[in-house]
């Protein structure tokens, strides 16, 4: 870390030796000496034309709605919460019309309504839906929203300053602006001086009001905390709170939310003060933080749902089309990385939004270079992390997602050792994701639902092993933040690419080893998904391995006989409660198979224990009596007492119908035979037969060198 | 009929005074004279060009199979099916690239196949998986698959006529086509003078081959019937199984497929006999029943689902692309109809196709023409019919059908005056289809299941009424077959659109009248779904109106509460059996609303009776050892016991929300107080309020003049 401290160190200096910063509007996202450019781009790229049309068509829209700055009321979704927010949108959009068009209307509104803010600002007491033990904004509920409010706000301030008169100026900044820094700096300090996106949302609303305004005690508390030691601040968040992948703790999608404060921040501490190469900083963190998450989607753009996580969330969110696009004009010109932003539909209307727009028009963009890579946790990158296996193109590949990161502190599941599994561009093995109605105040005002901790949390919401019908750390985030999986075994051959971990703290004397391989064979289309999940014990337990799946069960090795004019919930606690038993077989110790048509395309898993099992067909919703569960079924491999358990699963991708056509292909699964021959602490060791053809699959856990085998 | 009956006198005497065809080849979907139009359209027209690479890859693709003509072996779905299906595909594709490409590798192959099928095809006997009661084949389990091999290879063999010596001509007439004819006609004698969609297979099979091979006796037994009396035959299954405004009686998927054989023989009768004008026939029949095909589509496409259907059919289905290409190339020019072809992406390879490209690559292209319309069914157009209303544009259309229609014979539902709704090219208020996966050999050997009957079929699996828990027609097909609906109104009005009808035979003494509507309030985006059912009795029953729904319940007036532990299905007996009872409400006289959130848009359906009701939410999925039915939900308006009954709701779709800018609108609807103020055999006269102005609205039944009032 000497290296680190140096550039922290100098930095320091030269944070403290800036008194003032030059004065030249607009600077943030837009500068003055790439205006002309923008305003001949936007005439001349597509992809900066359509999104430059699309900004003034709801600028017009601010313009032709009536001002409304109401005393706020409500909480999130309601009709004050969400007037405020479409009022911070309005004034950066109007900022850029007006740069742009150069059309004093669109300035006009911005003063009209800041004035407006100014007069009533100061006069706002806490927000009248703020909750206990959970810092307060003014115009909204939490601080937090308070503090995008201002990210948005200032830019459309500085936009439009020049078209301000002195006193217009003086106004906005003495009655609102600056007793929002007041706010955020003295009434918030705690969250100010945070490590959490909290925080982040926070130095970064009062950095680049501190530069727009002239307030260099500001930007330096910003950047290094309130005590100006570095302890707290942009810089300590910069370096604790992303591991040295560039993993943000507490997954995709809180990584997406988190960026944003910190790539907008980065972008004004570059254009105020380029002698801090704050893109350099840490070994060009934030470069990579932007790579990790687009890294984290899958071909259609969502974001590996793991941990709380709303699902319909792809990186054509905003704060990925901002990062894309400081990452290709501010760090590297990547041209694959413009694949991504044709499928986003729009650059932001700025100088990087230019430099993107204008690549694509040049014809530069090559296919998004999607990675089969481990993606380390922890500030010190020791605390597990996330693996990511992909094969196929990008028009039809397959992705294994497998969390073997840290807790994730209280957005984190308890689902160490899951795997996600999609194909087609579609989910095949499936996250629940978040239990919540973003926004939606019937649904408990957009917040959490209590479903999110009694199911959504619980292991057996996930594709891993649930031990005596208990959670992962009894469920409990204070345990769970204390230990992390252990990787064992990466490899990313084309072939044969492997993922391999171990996590022995979850259960008191349960270890946890799970191996999971895209094996690709190639005289066939498709890889096929190996995953061997060792349980190790000295005492006798229930194991449960649950795989959910989206589609529908075409096929099975047995007749499945579901429960007919009754159902009754799977348990009584962690996640149980939620779980409607649909159908329950005892399999001999030969095995069996499922075959599921998800999307059109058919999916067998073959499964073998080497010993009788339980198979039972699970649904979700049980204990809902509010209904706000999404439906989702699934299938348990489930072994009532053992101490040793070794689950193997084949799961190949085939065939396919055509519902246009009416034609179907390859029904069939290739694969039988599915063999454990044994499963011990120093190897696994099964076979298969496909087309005629034996297959044997080794992992042999004392060999790094040799950790896998497969002929 | 005098037209209709000179129509068919004139045609009877010109067939029977033909005695030889004019020997051209290629006649039939490509000629002779637009073969040299067709290979420079490849080359200059886009759809044309890229429907011909893809059919030119599946050509090459067969010249690289072996060669494979399996003994009829396998049911449906099953290895022998599959390959001879594909046959049939390759004979077709391999003629078509033979006559654009003018390379005889391709002729080849149609040759050396044909002669393989003639060296065996008389050594086969009826096909081993053939069904008691059901019409056998040779080739497939079924003979109607045996017609559609034909119709398919035929046009091959046209194709590659020329290219054959006069001894592999005479082998493969005299041992395969001259032995189907026979088997066709001889042995199939019932099927062949069917009027039914098996029927019209056969008849244009023996009628293209008749062409093909100069055997005008079958020619005009096709077109006759054996008799040649016209009592069967082609022209009296135009005359019987489509109304006049071309509806065919077993609802849109089976019109789509009993629409090609129709189609295809008609450009064959048109290439040969010109002079027949058999597009004109029956005051241009088949023009109007491809024009009602289209109309009864939905803008994403997908057919509408009443009665026995695969819910993923869309207007892309090969049938549809033969049927619009001859539509615009043979009978009129309409520019709307290029829009269609523009999403169904292909072209049929052949004069029609030429035609449709060639107008598309000159710009010609027109929005498709949706209508709201009344369409008849019944030979004579009076056994009730289908509705349709629309309103907004192709971009984001609502669509409300009405299933007011004969019984449809075997693939009929009993969900008479049931509703679908449509909105946001999705799917709002849903018919389940059929119980069926076409072609998956586990499922049932890919026929209907025994759900399609206990389930599918049953009136509660619609949104219609339901009495004393008992289907209507007491489900039994013979019952309904006798009966219809009648057409009370129909409007079609902008703002006013309307479908009134009534049913009063499904039960022994309740009579049902529904009366459904899009109501468009120029202030309003979105029309109003205002739908008023009555049920009238002099006895006590059981009234049940369910409305199943896509999406997810957000909100409603009453407090859910749903069973958390134990799920038990709601009945015993005519669909009741497969429904989860997953809440129940008593509700009071004041009704209230649900609120439904679908694909990102709200959905709030208000109701009322004037009377407490009870809610019920319920799931499909009880009784379904194979879980083979698929997820759904629904909510169900129930009266416990009345006489008289009627059910008033509006649906409002309002709002929605955008997940990747995490915004919400109007998550509330604006409608508020409905009530009904009274209902009797003259009116039914109900109120509500919308954003402060109170509406009425009344349905006049005795005054068609005046049978709605709004305001």
């Amino acid at each position: 870390m000497n290296y680190l401290k140096t550039v922290v160190f100098v930095l320091f200096c030269l944070i403290s030796c800036t008194n003032a910063f030059a004065q030249k509007h607009p600077s943030l996202m837009l500068t003055e000496i790439q205006l002309p450019h923008i305003r001949t781009g936007v005439q001349q790229y597509p992809l900066l034309q359509t999104s430059y049309e699309s900004l003034k068509a709801e600028a017009d829209l601010a313009l032709k709605s009536p001002l409304n700055v109401p005393i706020p009321t409500d909480g999130g979704g309601g009709v004050t919460h969400e007037q405020h927010k479409r009022n911070y949108i309005n004034i950066l959009n109007c900022g850029v019309a007006y740069q742009i068009s150069q059309d004093k209307k669109y300035a006009d509104y911005v003063k009209d309504i800041l004035l407006n803010y100014a007069s009533q600002y100061q006069k706002w007491p806490l927000h009248p839906k703020r909750k206990p033990n959970h810092p307060a904004g003014k115009i909204f509920w939490q601080g937090l929203n308070d503090c995008v409010w201002q990210v948005y706000v200032i830019q459309g301030y500085d936009l439009v300053y020049n078209a301000l008169t002195t006193k217009e100026r003086q106004q906005i900044e003495q009655n609102l602006f600056m007793p929002i820094l007041k706010f955020l700096t003295v009434d918030s300090y705690e969250t100010f001086n945070k490590i959490h996106n909290h925080g982040t949302w926070n130095v970064a609303a009062v950095g680049m009001t501190g530069y727009v305004l002239n307030q260099p005690d500001y930007v330096e508390m910003a950047i290094k905390g309130s005590k100006k030691d570095g302890k707290t601040g942009y810089l300590a968040q910069i370096n604790q709170l992303f591991s040295p992948d560039g993993y943000y703790m507490e997954g995709p999608y809180y990584q997406r939310y988190a960026l944003l404060p910190f790539i907008l921040f980065a972008k004004a501490i570059n254009n105020y003060q380029p002698q801090l190469n704050i893109f350099e900083y840490r070994d060009k963190l934030l470069a990579k933080a932007i790579n990790t998450s687009l890294q984290l989607t899958y071909t259609n753009g969502v974001l590996f749902p793991f941990n709380d996580a709303i699902k319909d969330k792809t990186y054509e969110s905003i704060e990925l089309v901002y990062g894309l696009n400081l990452a290709y004009a501010d760090i590297k010109e990547e041209n694959h990385l413009l694949e991504i932003a044709q499928k986003q539909g729009k650059v932001i209307v700025s100088d990087a939004g230019l430099k993107v727009a204008k690549a694509i028009a040049a014809g530069k963009t090559e296919p998004f270079k999607y990675q089969s890579q481990w993606i380390r946790d922890g500030g010190n990158g020791d605390e597990g992390g996330v693996g990511v296996l992909r094969a196929g193109d990008n028009k039809d590949q397959q992705a294994l997602v497998f969390k073997a990161a840290s807790q994730g502190m209280g957005h984190g599941h308890f689902d160490r050792l899951n795997i996600l599994y999609y194909d087609n561009n579609t989910e095949v093995f499936v996250d629940y994701g978040a239990a919540r109605f973003i926004n939606i105040e019937s649904k408990r005002g957009g917040h959490y639902l209590p479903e999110n901790t009694s199911w959504a949390k619980q292991t057996v919401a996930h594709n891993t092993l649930v031990v005596d019908e208990k959670s992962h750390y009894q469920g409990k985030e204070e345990l769970g933040e204390k230990q992390h999986p252990e990787l064992l075994y990466f490899s990313n051959q084309p072939l044969l690419q492997v993922l391999s971990a171990k996590e022995t703290h979850a259960y008191a004397d349960v270890d946890l080893y799970r191996t999971t391989a895209l094996v690709k064979i190639p005289e066939f289309h498709k890889a096929l998904l190996i995953d061997v999940y060792q349980a190790k014990s000295a005492s006798s337990h229930q194991y449960d391995l649950p795989f959910w799946y989206n589609g529908h069960v075409v096929n099975a090795s047995f007749k499945i006989n579901a429960f007919t004019n009754h159902l009754t919930a799977l348990g009584k606690d962690y996640g149980y409660q939620h779980i409607w038993k649909v159908a329950e077989n005892n399999i001999d110790a030969k095995g069996g198979f499922i075959t599921i048509l998800n999307q059109k395309r058919f999916y067998t898993t073959h499964f073998t224990s080497g010993q009788p099992l339980v198979v039972k067909q699970i649904a979700i919703g049980a204990n809902d009596p509010d209904m706000s569960l999404f439906p989702g079924k699934g299938f348990m491999l489930s072994q009532p007492t053992a101490n040793q358990q070794t689950f193997v699963s084949i799961t190949e991708a085939h065939g396919g119908v055509d519902p246009i056509n009416e034609t179907i292909t390859a029904a069939g699964s290739g694969i039988s035979n599915l063999t454990l021959l044994n499963s011990d602490d120093k190897q696994t060791h099964i076979s298969f037969q496909l087309k005629g053809k034996t297959y044997n699959y080794t992992i042999n856990y004392q060999d790094k060198n040799n950790y896998i085998t497969f002929k």
